[in-house]
């Protein structure tokens, strides 16, 4: 798995902190982490194409959740990401046994293929059962200054407490 | 996941039947599914560095089960050909956010790791619940022929149905 995931998953906890209607441009996005922005430019659009960010174009442009973030799941952040192929591709080598059937659907049939998809199913349905949301208000609750430094950082609002002392 | 997976487990299953103290060398195991020889054995060194096979020299040399299959899980087989890392690996990319601490452990700490980590344990769970002997059997049971002329092909022991034919 590469590092767009966490890149993206980060990104999207972000954006669920900013004010719903504003955009985020990937190159402050990527300035949160000191991460290369193309990159995360690239990782940004294949959320848009699996419809979890929308893109904004225009001068105050930039990215912003196209759903709320409880209904986007770690799971569609990580297919969007990786692909929606399972780890374990059958390569249906069973074919060329000396029993094979070359019409025989081995991923399906094949005991070996069913073991690792059994398993497949159950880390997908643990990540499903996860969302952006769930893992946002869990850093709220253990960092409560997190939410306020990062819509300041991404928006560049200044928070409560860095606009009393001026 | 590379194929190695599919042929390191096809070939595990494969040597749970041969004779115990038989080794069968890596042409043969890959001829099986017509697999480039090569490339199977450098799947099958691997397995020897796991301890899960051991190689045999000389003539009759080859590989077999280093311990019994019902001891060898399918997540043995699998962290023997790809690696032992989780398949998502925390950049720490928090070290690098505004309020990031250089020598926190965010692997263990980032609530994002966290949930990442936890589907790859239940994903490790599973897979180490399902064991080669667990799957030879399954396979026998649906398929009574498979175990026999598994063992014909790979040893060149004729199976009895061939024998009472000449």
């Amino acid at each position: 798995m590469g590092q767009g995931v966490e890149w993206a998953l980060h990104s999207c906890v972000n954006m669920s902190w900013t004010p719903v209607g504003e955009a985020v441009s990937s190159v402050r996005l990527a300035a949160f982490y000191k991460l290369p922005a193309a990159y995360l430019n690239k990782q940004l659009q294949a959320l848009v194409r699996a419809g979890i960010l929308a893109s904004v174009s225009g001068p105050r442009g930039g990215f912003q959740l196209a759903r709320r973030a409880d209904r986007i799941s770690v799971l569609d952040v990580v297919l969007a990401i990786e692909g929606k192929d399972d780890a374990f591709r059958c390569g249906g080598i069973l074919k060329d046994a000396p029993d094979g059937a070359m019409e025989a659907d081995y991923a399906r049939s094949c005991l070996i293929s069913q073991t690792m998809r059994h398993a497949e199913v159950t880390w997908r349905t643990e990540l499903s059962r996860q969302t952006i949301a769930g893992i946002a208000q869990s850093i709220e609750r253990r960092f409560p200054d997190a939410r306020e430094e990062t819509v300041r950082q991404l928006t560049g609002v200044r928070g409560r407490q860095e606009a009393r002392t001026i």
